[in-house]
């Protein structure tokens, strides 16, 4: 199968009529394909009214139990199960997961060192059996960022990683895309210039923008993440805004293709 | 296939000692199985924690927008997640599930008459597809309370109502039982006599109990939900503790058993 791996963050989540947009151009978006969603920033506010700090350790949410049942009521209840009932208005089947649904994703609690992050898992194991039975039947997986240990416990996980994970897994068998929307165009020579978009990056043009200093900071753990999951088979790594989603599947110029020459399978 | 339809209350999911107990049971119980939770009272809970107070009108809830907002979070995140999680320690596999995943369940607002219930859904149709292909991998739906209208409106919906519709949507090519958990050993001659139990009800045994005013007002429409799915061609329904249910589907008699002579398929 050819199977397309689509991460919106909680900036599309947490706005109606862009997250509306975005369902509108997933449904439309051809061939087999998984969502993988966020939504810190509702979970930051339901927590605030039901009185839960945001506990942070370095940039890093620090997961509680209190933050734990908050993340698992938001990102698995509200967010996840109300996506899944509009993907049904465009015609989209869709059904919606969390690591722990048909043990999809196995993961462990994140060892403490200096810091103990709480109940946020590290993924282990993604099971492909059940996601590649249901997107035979045409149904889109929607995971939530909630994964399991199998010995009973959910485990808060990020979203990106999720994404990346499931993209690596199905890419043993099968042709495998990852499309990061984030609210950039894409990987910019100018953070501060959206027309300065770079479309295609791949180890050499990387190397090269690493040594020049091109690349802003926050990008190069997401560029890091791309190049990894490309070096274990995925095909090729997307980066851009949701609304141009659909323009990049038909591979026209929108947003950055990130390549691997070394790695690529097909 | 043989299937059993087991509902359990807010009473066993709000306690972890029951509710392990509970888990530990279903996961011996032999054959096919689906799961279907309530949960309210953890809602009600949680919605107070959040200022949400219950409406309600002659007993009934009334399910606004923020009720359904809490609803979704606590019994298709909160709740159902942590169930399947738990279920994989005892070796059960599991997925759990809304009305809307899989468009398992399609249900309309219920329409207004003399009072608005709000985003209430009356069950349209069950697709069994998904349910029976989930079945036939050894996964066990789990199903929290909360259904959708195709249209991309989440509805609540009454957790019985959920487990007769399954059942009898199933029992059209299958052989289902139901099993209704409660707070009760079974259907009671005296209801505060728990040695009372009546062990088997059929339809000739109903009109006596009736006719004699033996039954409690409580328990007429659980017994006339048993008879209408009954009449759709459920094999039996039971009701009974959660204790008891693995005595139940052996057989044995540890809670009250419906069963209707005119319309028994198997």
């Amino acid at each position: 199968m050819d199977i397309s791996v689509i991460k919106i963050g909680g900036n599309v989540i947490d706005h109606p009529e862009k997250s509306t947009q975005f369902l509108k151009l997933f449904s439309k978006f051809p061939g087999k394909k998984v969502l993988v969603h966020g939504g810190g920033v509702m979970a930051s506010r339901i927590g605030k009214s039901l009185g839960i700090q945001p506990k942070m350790h370095l940039g890093r949410r620090i997961t509680d139990k209190e933050t734990l049942d908050l993340v698992t009521m938001v990102y698995a209840g509200l967010i996840n199960k109300n996506l899944v009932a509009q993907l049904y208005t465009y015609g989209q089947m869709a059904i919606g997961l969390t690591g722990a649904d048909g043990n999809a994703i196995r993961s462990h609690k994140r060892p403490e060192k200096e810091v103990d992050y709480g109940f946020v898992g590290d993924v282990e194991q993604v099971h492909t059996e059940l996601l590649e039975s249901l997107l035979q039947q045409a149904i889109a997986p929607v995971f939530s960022a909630i994964t399991h240990d199998g010995k009973g416990q959910l485990l808060n996980t990020n979203a990106d990683t999720i994404a990346s994970e499931i993209a690596t897994a199905l890419a043993k068998k099968h042709k495998v895309n990852l499309y990061f929307c984030f609210d950039k165009t894409g990987v910019l020579m100018d953070a501060n210039n959206e027309a300065s978009l770079i479309p295609l990056i791949n180890d050499d043009i990387y190397k090269e923008l690493i040594r020049d200093e091109i690349i802003h900071s926050g990008m190069i753990p997401k560029l890091e993440n791309a190049f990894k999951a490309l070096n274990k088979g995925v095909n090729h790594v997307w980066l851009g805004l949701p609304e141009n989603l659909l323009l990049a599947s038909k591979g026209k110029n929108a947003g950055t293709i990130i390549e691997s020459q070394k790695y690529g399978l097909y």
